[in-house]
Order: structure tokens, then sequence, then C-alpha cells
């Protein structure tokens, strides 16, 4: 079989270990030599593509791959660019097919979230229709843990580990001081749409009275009333109240918290926020000291306590990416499959990028208690095992020591391409 | 010499070292029961004593107590309760003269920051004056950084390299999706009155171009126009601009940044939260997209990534005191003392309670860039080694296990206290 070239782009917001999956694609395909020759990376996903900057990944040292594994953030540069439908934009679908024909790039591997798989399986079809057949291979990626099929998401793991270390940590802060100060803390975590990640938090309490003592999620309707009430039962039980709030939570007319009012100090509508907004509601009507925190990016991007076997899980979907394209396979993307059994073990599945394109996995109602601020023995079950393991990225001088990359341009064969 | 009790207590807002400190006070004094007895605890700190709440130690297994070494927050309770001076509130200090002598207790160890050194200095003078002497040492705790004589506070050097650990990583997230997303992003961290914290995420930044590329020190009034302009600057070289901004920025006026302005969904002036600020001019006056986050309690309890070196230095502290309390010391503090030579090394040193008592060491001006943006190779020679080694809790279920204690009350033997 000819020898041709792997194109390989990172999609959207980035994880703590998408770069292990790249890693995982690399160190795979480097192994291949006499199957597949450059092996190229888009600067900045999709838009390396269309912009024909194609970083050369193998200027960079066997060593600077390796390190990809442990390092967070999206090593080649990532973006939320989504391709309109190929009605709306023929133009981008075949600029696309003439830098992969330029390149003969007959691979693409593309690592993302439900938008991207529908994009790689557009390319595919594409690609068949001009003639010029590109094998399309999906590699899982998303905190949000929202893409359907796959057992989760590689990301996930890792910032689940995260928040319910966090929210353990400064439960603990909360717990010290409550007799004489703060009474009520508030976490912030991502999930705009579905409380996969605020859920995991919950695995902080393990015993009777420990933190989070109250998860808002983005499935539960908020009631103000019946929160309050909640609020104060903790605090006189526990002595403090710590709570985990879903970015997305939102009242029962779906509107979001964190859109519910208050101007800056610009005079413009709330700059987002639903911590220090319920915070500031607590302290409205029950007059509780308060402190909130907002995680933002560093959930996301914390690869100092990642999750091991998320770690595990990303390499090996990238890995398997490049096993999936050598094996004739196309328009698929692998999955993570859970064993049956007590102990927990995984092995590697395979989706059909159609069936993965476009849909959004919530959270099962039987994953939250029936009080709806909690979950349940069986989400337990279900996230307990992402989270085990750490994965500590080598230290120097204190600090993490991540991959820093060369970044070498491909030489362009194309004209600059105008969107 | 007679055998008689140790009392111990916690106070100030907590640190993830400070347990730390209580380790080695516990497990140095259990070594010594000849000459002490009890090993009391207070419960929710000198609040305890006052209402002779004495937790008796001496129910916990030597396991429990090694596990403080590793646990974050303060285990046995603090508070932020200030003393008044003798003369206004006499009752007080006679009532904490009653439980010391009720429960004979001679060792007087209190952990905490300027104020609680001056507490502590306070009862050694009047122990003198009623005929009841007891020994008083202070032990040092902050994660301000504040404290004079002593080269370093326990406290201080797990945040610091939680905070650069932080910035190192959403910055290369940032950095990951500038070119089409995200161009700016705004850390708050702790430090009302210095910048010693905001600082140390400056050891973040080790190559031109690393985050963070501006940080916010209370040490320098904040001019919009030239910050903005220093924004726009880095956005145009780097792509994107990492901020660090410290709670306690503020204007030349001296009034807080936080406190500019802004009313929340309640109609209150904003809650706090100088990065919302910070972002949303940003947003306003360069129309870049902005993240922001703040850490609040989570940088003070973030054990899972504890500087080794604040671990070994809070341990040594508490240590230092119950050895200077048996060598009939009185009135003094054990402090860090770094050594000279190019090699990081300390040992412990000797400062008197008069002398550490409400006195607030700053960040000197040559630690801070003449720009006012960043910190000079000077600070970063002080800060680097105290953030030095990673001292890992162990991990059960992928999640941090830290200590639970009984807390087991000794018998009261007087009445109520009624404050």
């Amino acid at each position: 079989m000819a020898k041709t070239n792997l194109f390989y782009a990172q999609s959207g917001g980035v994880t703590s270990v998408i770069n292990a999956s790249a890693c995982g694609v690399i160190e795979t395909a480097r192994l291949h030599k006499t199957r597949i020759g450059k092996i190229y990376a888009g600067l900045n996903g999709i838009i390396g593509a269309l912009r024909e900057d194609l970083i050369d990944t193998g200027k960079e040292s066997a060593k600077t791959i390796a390190a990809l594994r442990y390092t967070p953030s999206g090593a080649f540069g990532s973006c939320r660019y989504k391709l309109k439908s190929f009605a709306e934009n023929q133009a981008e679908y075949l600029r696309l097919m003439e830098v992969f024909k330029a390149h003969d790039i007959r691979y693409f591997l593309y690592n993302g979230g439900g938008d991207s798989q529908d994009t790689a399986n557009k390319i595919s079809q594409l690609s068949l229709q001009q003639g010029f057949p590109i094998t399309c291979i999906g590699i899982p990626k998303t905190v949000d843990n929202d893409l359907p099929i796959t057992d989760n998401s590689p990301g996930f793991g890792s910032v689940a580990k995260y928040v319910a270390v966090s929210i353990r940590e400064a439960g603990l802060d909360v717990a010290s001081m409550c007799e004489s100060s703060t009474k009520v803390f508030v976490m912030e975590v991502m999930g705009r749409h579905a409380g996969w990640i605020a859920g995991a938090a919950g695995l902080a309490a393990e015993q009777e009275g420990d933190a989070p003592h109250i998860i808002l999620f983005p499935e539960i309707a908020f009631d103000k009333q019946n929160f309050l009430r909640k609020v104060k039962q903790c605090v006189n039980r526990y002595g403090y109240c710590a709570i985990v709030v879903s970015e997305g939570a939102s009242y029962a007319d779906g509107s979001f918290l964190a859109d519910a009012g208050g101007k800056d100090a610009f005079g413009h509508t709330q700059l987002g926020g639903v911590a220090p907004f319920i915070a500031s509601m607590i302290k409205q009507e029950l007059g509780y000291k308060y402190h909130w925190a907002v995680l933002d990016y560093l959930q996301r991007a914390a690869r100092h306590i990642g999750s091991a076997t998320d770690v595990d899980q990303a390499y090996a979907m990238g890995k398997a990416a490049v096993e999936f394209a050598l094996a004739g396979k196309n328009a698929v993307m692998p999955t993570i499959v859970r064993k049956p059994g007590k102990k927990y073990s995984w092995s590697v599945g395979e989706a059909k990028l159609s069936d993965v394109a476009n849909v959004e996995k919530t959270m099962p109602r039987d994953y939250i208690s029936s009080d709806g601020y909690s979950i349940t023995e069986k989400a337990r079950a279900y996230f307990s095992p992402l989270i085990q393991g750490e994965d500590y990225p080598p230290y120097q001088n204190g600090l993490p020591q991540y991959a820093r990359l060369k970044k070498v341009l491909t030489a362009k064969k194309l004209q600059t391409w105008e969107n």
C-alpha cells in the first residue's frame, strides 16, 4: 500500500488530556513508517487546514511528543470554528479537500466533541464524492462528558477529579472556620447543558456531613425557597454549607441563574458568575457570611491532578484512531466501553461518526437524588472509576514541566485562503 | 520538674499546612511524657479555651496525628476571634487564666499570624502577674506571608505553588484557543494588603511570552490607561494576555478596585471579585473576549499540590515550639532563617513575640519590576525555594484521604462562660 500523509487536528475547548490523545496518535503513527509518511497537525485546529498552516510534527523530538502525554491544553492550538453545512459553505469543504490533496493527506484524525465528529463525517462523504477518498476517524474529547455511545469522554475524568478534590479541600477549610466566620461556600463549575461535572464533585461527600452538601444541576429547575430551606438546614446541622453550582443551573422556564440580572461596574448585565449570584442570594435571605470561587479554565487545565484513568483512556483513543485508520476503517470513532463486573475495566469500542454527530448525552435522572441536590449510588458507581489514579507530571524548580513545541510549519503549496 | 499540661490552638484563616504544625507539636510533645501530661487543642481556636472546649488529643491515634501532616484546613477548628486589650476586656483574659489553671495548663502554643502572637505575648505577661506562669510560644502561620523577622511564613509556600501552577495551566489553555476565542484571562488571588501571593504566581513565567503577562499588586497604584495599553500590547505580541490580580489591587487613593461600583442582582454593591471587574473593563475598553477565575479558599486549602518545603517548615515550627517550651524559653516564636549561599537551606531561629506582634511585612519595591506588572529576579530568587518539592497526600478511590478526628472534649470543671 502506498505511503500517504496524516493530518491531526484538535477542536473546541481544550482539556488537560487532549494532548495525551495527540501523543497516542503521533507515537502510534510513527511506528508505521511504511504506511504513514508525514504526520501533520493543524495549527489552531481545522483553521490550520483551511489556511494551510500544517505543523510538521516530524520536527518534534520523541521526548517532546512523549511529554504531550502530561501536558494540558491544546499543544497545536485548537479552535471553536464550526464548518457550516456543505450547502451553505461549499468553498470551505472544497478548500479542505484542496489542502489535503496538495499535501497527499489521506488520513484525517479529528479530536473533538459532537460537532467535530459531524465535520469529520461530512469530509469523509465528500472525499468519496470527489474521488480522493480520505480515511476520517474521530477521537472523542470533551470535559462535558456529553458524547453518546462512549461510556465517558476523555477530558472528563480529570475535571471530575479536580472538582471533587477542590470541594473536599475547600469544605474542610470552611468547616474549620464556620463557628465564627464563613458559613456558606459556593463553588461554580462548568457544564452549560449537563450536570456531569457538578455531579462528579459529589464524589467528595463520602460520609454524612461531608462537603458538598448541595449540588445545583442544570437538569433540575432551581426552586429558590426550597433551596434556601436546604441551605439553612445544612448550616443548622453541620455548621456550614458547601455548595457546588453548575454554570448551567437554571429556572423552570429555562433561563440561566447566571443571567438573572445584576449590573457590573460599567452598567452592563452581570458578568456571569452564578456562584456570586447564589452567594449573594443566601446573604440577602438568610444573612450568612459567604465565600465563593469560580474555577473556569482552571478545572479543564488542571493536569497537575489529572486522573490516571483519564490519561490512559485519552492516549488509548489516539492510538486506536491510528490503528482504525490503518485497518481500513472509516467514518468511525473509537469509544470507551465499560465492561460488566464489579471491578472497573474498559476496552476500546467503535461508533459510527453518523451516530455520534450532534447527539448530546445528558445525565440520567436516576443519577440525581430525589430531592435534586445530590448524586445517587448509581451515579457514584459511574463516576468513581473515572477519577482513579494520580498521573503526576514531572516537576522542575517546583513547577510542572510541560511540553514546549517548535511548531514548524510545512512549506505552503497553495494560494492564501480567503475566508 | 513537675508534669503539666499543654494547650495548642489554631488561629485566624487556615492554611493547607497549619495541621502539619499541629502534627509537629503533638508528635514532639508525645515524646516528652515525663514533662508534658495532657495535650489539649482548642475547639475552634482560642474560643475553645474561653468556653472550656478542650479537645483531648490523647484520644487520637498516632496514625491520625500523623495524617495531620498532609491534611489541609484547621483540624481542631480555628477562629478570627481577636482578644481585646487587657484594659478593654479584662474578663476574657481572666477567664483564660481560670481555664488554664483548672486544667493545669502551663504551656500555651498559639498557631497564627501577627494578632495571635500579640495575644500569646499578653497572656505570657498576665500569667506572670497572676502568679501562675504560663510558657507562651507562638507558631507562625499565614498564607499572606506578612509576618516579620521569619524569612517566610508556613502556609505561604503552598499557596505560592498552587497559584503558579494554576496560572501556568490556565495560560496554556488560553494560548491554545486565543486565535479564535478568549484573548484575556484574569485570575484573582488572595492578598488584601501585600502582593506576596500575586507575586509568587509570577514564577510561572520562565520564558518570554509565558503566563502570567501582567500582575496587579496591592503595592502598585492601578493606572487604568497604562494597564489597558499593556494588555493590548500583550495580545498583539503573544496572541493573548494572562493576568493575575491580587484582591487588594487598588487605586492611587487607596480604594480597592473590587469596591469600584457595580450592583449585584439584588441591587447591592458588587460582591467583590476584582477579576470580573478587570475582565469587564477590558471588554468594555478593548473588546477582547475574556474569561476569569476566582480561587478564593481553594488556594489556601489546596494541599493536593502542597509545597514539600512548606510542609517541612510547618512541621519544624510546631516541633521547635515544643522544644522551646521545654527549654524554658517564653514569649518567643520559632522562625525560618534563610542561610546564605546559592543553594537554598534554612534553619530554625527565634523571635520575641513582642517584636512579631502586629507588624506587617509588605513586599519590597525591588521585588516588583519597574513598570509594576511583574516580578524581578530578586523576587524570583526569594520565592522559588519556597515552592520546591511536591508533598502528595495519600489517595483512596481517586481522592485524597485527609485526617478525620474524633475531637473528644475533656470534662469541664468550670461554669459556662458568658461572653
